[in-house]
């Protein structure tokens, strides 16, 4: 109803049409960037899907389900094999002995490959295994990390962090752009807020403000960010309409009996589903000039 | 990545199957409920749209605005007499005076009126000027004017408080329909949370959520959600992917002048390109059956 | 680490020393006010201590706590009539045939009472049989409810809203002071965040900001704050030593049998030990002047 | 009110009496840890207090602020040479070169050092320089860092991430635990809430109730939660009044120049008048068994 709480003006922390995020600004950019893995371009005209599962666990399970998406027209496979987990005694991921695993997926599937880093010390085994890295919301002020990944020639993924705020995910982003690399694609996955029933609060404002923010691509995971796969296909739907050019959607042929986030993870017939909605609804998506009859 | 933080099962303060919002809950009711005002049908197959400007300033800007966004298709007019405001020392609103600008509203322009009621002693003055109440966020809570409302045979939108869970929300519609009263919608319109740039983060996810709990219909208001009118269209739109029923958007034909909220006011034109591109993408909400080619 | 996130100079939405809650304010007034009521001095020097059961529930119950806390030095007795629920479906209060029963409690044991108002209309009725009102945090923003007690000559106990800043809750006491009723005692009582442990999140910090801003005096809840008994006295005695002036805490002679909020009363003989803590603390909590040796 | 957004038992993520924090548990230990420096006890009887700068600038001034501090009786000194700054463009820390001003410190005043540790990969170069390793709020789950120091015999200050909860907290201090070494000490130093007044929202309740937990100490960070020097006096003792065995505190001689934190850093004065504040409260800090007169 009024103004207490709001910016005063168009809200950065520094001065007027000088974001503190200097290369990542919109302003810094002729138009929007894209980011191209081959005939694959994330910011590009087509919403780009990346699936897979949470965990790699094994050769089996992780090929069904890259067979799976695969058919279901997914442009990337995701899968750690690194995992950063809650306790200790969780699951910690099966480590290098997953490598070959993503390399079998790319020779047969053609699928590009996205992988968690959780240190710089993985990078240099990583680097040829994976087509992007994913840096997860708990890394997002791993600056160490960040700076690391800035001198890579590989397209990096930015998971928002639980609490940073937009201002603040630029900026990590910058630590990554301002060491050379400008390929960035920063991920929303969620908030913390008051809210039980959903594992976090998706926060769709902030993919549309990043549209008037910065020319870097924006994507959406809506499977971390709810935590209830019930919610994954209209959050999918609504992330490409608040204008996301790629989601990111955890897949699992046996969700039952994953070692982590079966919850979450869509059945292979429901990301059919998504495939087949997110595809009738792109079109729409980006601002269309009104018509008048 | 892992569950720590998430609800074990389908989350409810009480058993499996039952839910506390006993009358709210969608096992309660035969499909979605609608709520039928002469031809406009919220929850129907349309979504419909409440438009109009944040208060009632005046004869002329209330009609200007109600013209402007009947012709773009609005289906109810909004404008607030009683303004609940953060200091006691803003506008707070016209009051009873401008009782009589609803009513000429109403008869030239044919379109429904909603408006914002306080407490339960405006409601007998209220009743015959209004065709539907709204209960703002404050007022979520507010027990003493829900019950008073669930005694009056009149539809009411009610939106979400800044800091209720849903399972709190859907527990303020219950005191509303206990008292005989079914004719609530749930309004979404943000919530609190650390992110600055923002006015309130919307809760889309909350959206989706409730079409998995509830049979009330289901409105998302973006313009207070965001208090940017630059993310009004695009929240807008993912809001009717997510399966928002109704949209409540303000407009002001001059936002500038406007005497509360004008930063988040659509100019006419802005309303009119919403309105279109709501309209394109409409189709594409409800969950649509896989076509194999 | 740095100040991205931090308000720039002292912070209140309007001009440098002009803060938008002008009778509040601590300019606006010479010195900390204090609240009399007979012998009892709020935001005096002594630590004032309101005690009893979050709800009326028969004579003997609360005749029985009335009389521990009495013999504990409590000063004064809260127990609800009107119970703000979050379901239709639970205990409500006793409504106004409590009333007798505050009657009574006053006359033997001589304690002030303390009792929650929902509703303006409600004013009327209780006015002879309550010596406070408290307004609680769902109603902290019902701006009729305040104007209302702006106009009647009685303290009001104002609970800080679950998500309400602290700028906007010194404008809710600014409803009732520029009605003309200068006796607000703000009651900090926990706000909402994403940590699920405790009932509620303790803003300590909003205590002494308090003290910085503001002339009325500031009281704690630790009860409603932690949702957990064994957190109580520490949170009593951290509020005390964080500058509060009084405290507000529940108590029971059998918390489990409690119609509500029995998981965070104490039991008489953990009050006991509250009010022997409180005092052997209460000599530090102002500052004191530096003794060179 | 009543429990709808309470949890229904004493809460953990596993089994009653079954935390997932197996190590860290209270069950695990018999009563509450120490970790000890030479005579200096952390969770002993005394409030141990670590003071300095937010960054070692140069010698002058880092020396300056160490003498004053231990001056007034602090018992370790802490200085950043490694700075995670929000933005790539801030002051970042002198880096090595400071290593000689935390020896130089040492030595001239005796005073035990604390300095953050960023990556894993500085931990060899740092290990002779420092007494203890701070584990900022950024790095909370930067696990390769965890279970790095967890692999080295040196106390390790972990203080909370801006939204990580009591529960995940703890699992962090697991990884380093579960590696071996079981110097771990719990520092709170705000969480991330709407409120934007102060910097973070100290969450004291969780000093209350991690002493319910864990057998781990416990510190508290004034500083960083408030941001605001004016209140890091009250929250200093209210800290220590919560249970708090430790603080940390910045301190700087010139704050209007400090490259960082200045607006929260105390002035000498400030911190003797803490110290001061401190010592007499902190004999009130136990549990005081009731003494009837």
């Amino acid at each position: 109803m009024d103004n207490q709480h709001h910016p005063k003006s168009f809200p950065f922390s520094g001065e007027p049409n000088q974001p503190p995020y200097k290369l990542a600004s919109l302003n810094a950019h002729p138009g929007y960037s894209t980011i191209d893995l081959d005939e694959i371009s994330i910011g590009g005209g087509k919403v780009v899907v990346v699936a897979g599962p949470c965990a790699i666990e094994s050769t089996g399970q992780a090929m069904n389900i890259a067979r799976e998406v695969k058919k279901q027209g997914a442009d990337l496979f995701r899968g750690g094999v690194f995992k950063p987990r809650t306790s200790p005694y969780s699951f910690q991921g099966i480590g290098t002995d997953g490598f070959h695993i993503l390399d079998d997926i790319r020779t047969e599937t053609g699928l590009k490959i996205v992988s968690e880093i959780m240190s710089a010390s993985q990078a240099d085994a990583m680097f040829k295994h994976v087509d992007v890295f994913q840096v997860g919301s708990r890394n997002v002020q791993n600056f160490d990390l960040l700076k690391c990944l800035g001198q890579m020639q590989k397209p990096v993924i930015l998971k928002r962090g639980f609490a940073t705020t937009v201002e603040e995910w630029l900026l990590c982003a910058e630590y990554i752009l301002s060491e050379g690399n400008h390929q960035v694609i920063l991920c929303e996955r969620g908030i913390r807020t008051f809210e039980p029933y959903t594992r976090n609060t998706l926060d769709l404002s902030a993919v549309a403000l990043l549209k008037t923010l910065t020319h870097l691509p924006v994507m959406v995971d809506p499977s971390h960010a709810t935590g209830l796969r019930e919610l994954v296909i209209p959050m999918a739907k609504a992330s490409v309409a608040a204008g996301a050019d790629a989601l990111m959607v955890e897949v699992h042929t046996d969700p039952d009996a994953a070692l982590s986030d079966g919850r979450q993870s869509l059945y292979p017939e429901q990301f059919e589903q998504l495939m087949y909605e997110v595809n009738l609804m792109a079109p729409f998506r980006r601002s269309q000039r009104v018509v008048h009859n």
